[in-house]
């Protein structure tokens, strides 16, 4: 927000939820870095001690956030590597199991046919595309699980219903990046636990997408009793890195590397390490554990006001896309569609002179001008997604920000609406 | 250098190999991208717009470098990823292939069987390693052409002759990163290309792993006549991040992603994009292409000058593991063994007071006191690998600390044969 407002004073970024700004902190966690500890860490000298204990202290510092041991953290380049990574794994890991049980006949563990996987219809493509990739190439049946069209949130007994004896891995994101939805992730993998008991199978694999529900909710992998749990740290004003927890990597829950080499991260994840993105890493990741409930405080009561004031200024013309019945929605994320022919989601956005958002995922920018396909599996109809403005607050939103963001739209849509 | 000397003023760095520090305009351009680029690069306003145009003239400048276009460079996290996309590339599109001449039984692309790759055998752990995963996973055959024992180089006519009906990558590093030694990729390519034509199967596709090479000699990849080239940031003053050059991906070149996500990279390496680390690759490939000449000649005339000073001191008992009869070698590399039954490299560098550096790839640290695979693979004998001291200069590396690091061996030596 500071650095936005100084390059272009008039301009108000409501897109928290497509990337966020940098800590102050952080850029400096990261620029000592570059400067000092620019040492390869595996070296056995000053310089790369250096660098290794600064990584040992992210590593430590996420760990933390997430609730989890710190040899629980492997670094990766980011939520994609990690998300692709926890499919690749489900798959191969059953593989393996499916030959060694080849070998010893008296032993299936159920891995039979191929590897299935079930996600929900909701997810970010990091997750989507992959599951999408291992089905065309016949390696692994995916079962996309609708959300309920009137919650927007997947239903436990969905997943259930899903499972087959084939199941491998459970994959469901802990909130949405459009409508904030969130996903019942605990109930999902306290009742898939049960059943992995009374299986004769190999266990089913849990994992949860907790990109954009890092820095805005409290997250901890134990409590949600997942096996795998996505960081991606540029969605808490972090450097463009990520990480994923995996409870007891290569020990309690299978990791199969998708990259060989150098040996770094125990194999899991070779290549010399990012030091500096990682020091700016754990540095956010501190900044969360430490003040979580002034943030989520703050933009609540940001989104609720700028809620309330979108509701006075467009009455009966305003629908919440992020409004659900019995739905938790993130704190931050006000989904919205001013309703009327000429008021299309894009159009008002690009007519705005303010206002900085999106009609969806930063990733489908390209596709702006239909309807989210994530609204319509929520329910929402195809005119009144074709409408959406997904605007998401910020540590640093202001009460004057969201004035000033109302004010935009009214005349925005005011001057639409004559014109047509 | 400077960053070094400032935080401990006896230590002398001479590991250029293993990382080199950031000049002071990466980080600058670093720092600034963290500053005011940290908009989304796909969002369709202004902070995602500087995000973008920062990346493509990062792009253009890393191009620029190795002599390609622009639409030639996919961003990765490193040189670790970039040489497993490339192997994986290879036996997927052999494999797609074989699939295509299944269903359509008259042409059959020489398709038959497993994907063969040719490679060398002092090739860095992050090609050598997948290729043996890939092997040991029955997707391929490998061949590891020994380098020769004379030339430490690996034989174009040892490649030619490795080459099978199912040969369908030839992956040759461009310099080694123990030895220096250059290998003739150049002439590899020619011949390959000839026998391309003469071919009826799947043309070989040619790699080389460019990062030894990097700033430190010129690399045109169409003058070497390569389909990819590794591109690895930290080798020549820039960050933790890479970049893999294609001859015309996924038209002229198969590029077939092991990611998939958001669709960035034209969805060959999605994820979002790591602005301020490619800020950074952008300006340090802008300063390679302007000042090669005089980096090249600093170094050359360093390194020169270290050998004279080495062979002045220990006269006899100098053994230059980089020197072999007609092979070139990089100019700032210096592989030297002091003979001597107490001087393994190891101890010699951790009673130096002043050097810092390695005695092979910083990967292997964790082995130190083994001789390293590759002097032997070059035919050292045994124990004088063991004795292998890696010298690396860099561009900011002076006669001063030639004769400082010089006089830290003399010093370390003789307290070592005393002892004994």
């Amino acid at each position: 927000q500071t650095q936005e407002t100084k390059q272009d004073i008039s301009r108000i970024y409501m897109d928290y939820n497509a990337t966020t700004p940098l800590e102050p902190e952080v850029i400096q966690a990261i620029t000592e870095a570059l400067r000092d500890a620019w040492g390869n860490p595996s070296s056995n000298y000053i310089a790369g001690a250096k660098a290794k204990a600064i990584i040992s202290r992210s590593r430590e510092n996420v760990a933390r956030m997430v609730g989890g041991k710190a040899e629980d953290i492997i670094f990766t380049s980011g939520g994609t590597e990690a998300n692709n990574l926890v499919l690749q794994t489900a798959v191969e890991y059953f593989r393996r199991n499916q030959r060694a049980a080849e070998r010893d006949e008296g032993n299936h563990n159920g891995c039979t046919g191929l590897p299935h996987i079930i996600t929900s219809n909701v997810e970010h493509d990091s997750v989507k595309l992959p599951a999408e990739h291992l089905q065309r190439d016949g390696k692994a049946e995916v079962t996309f699980v609708p959300v309920s069209k009137v919650t927007a949130c997947v239903e436990v007994e969905d997943i259930i219903a899903a499972v087959r004896p084939n199941t491998c891995l459970i994959s469901v994101m802990l909130a949405n990046n459009e409508t904030g939805v969130i996903m019942p992730v605990q109930e999902i993998c306290q009742r898939i636990k049960s059943l992995n008991k009374q299986r004769e199978q190999l266990r089913i694999l849990l994992h949860t997408d907790a990109a954009q529900a890092l820095g805005k909710i409290r997250v901890d992998a134990c409590e949600l009793g997942v096996d795998y749990l996505t960081i991606v740290g540029h969605k808490f004003y972090a450097p463009r890195i990520g990480a994923l927890y995996v409870n007891g990597p290569g020990a309690r829950t299978p990791l199969c590397p998708m990259l060989f080499g150098g040996g770094q991260e125990r194999n899991f994840r070779p290549g010399t390490e990012n030091t500096p993105m990682i020091a700016g890493l754990g540095k956010a990741a501190e900044l969360v554990t430490s003040n979580l409930p002034d943030y989520e405080s703050h933009m609540r009561s940001t989104k609720l006001y700028l809620e309330k004031r979108l509701k006075a200024v467009f009455k009966d013309k305003i629908h919440f896309n992020s409004h659900y019945p019995s739905s938790d929605i993130l704190p931050n994320t006000c989904n919205v569609s001013i309703l009327g022919p000429t008021l299309q989601g894009w159009r008002v956005l690009s007519s705005c002179t303010r206002l900085l958002a999106s009609v969806g995922a930063a990733c489908h920018s390209d596709s702006e001008n239909r309807p989210s396909h994530i609204l319509l599996s929520c329910g929402v109809p195809t005119e009144v997604a074709g409408n959406a403005l997904r605007l998401s607050v910020g540590r640093g939103t202001t009460k004057e920000d969201v004035d000033a963001v109302v004010e935009d739209l009214r005349k925005t849509v005011q001057l639409l609406e004559e014109i047509n």
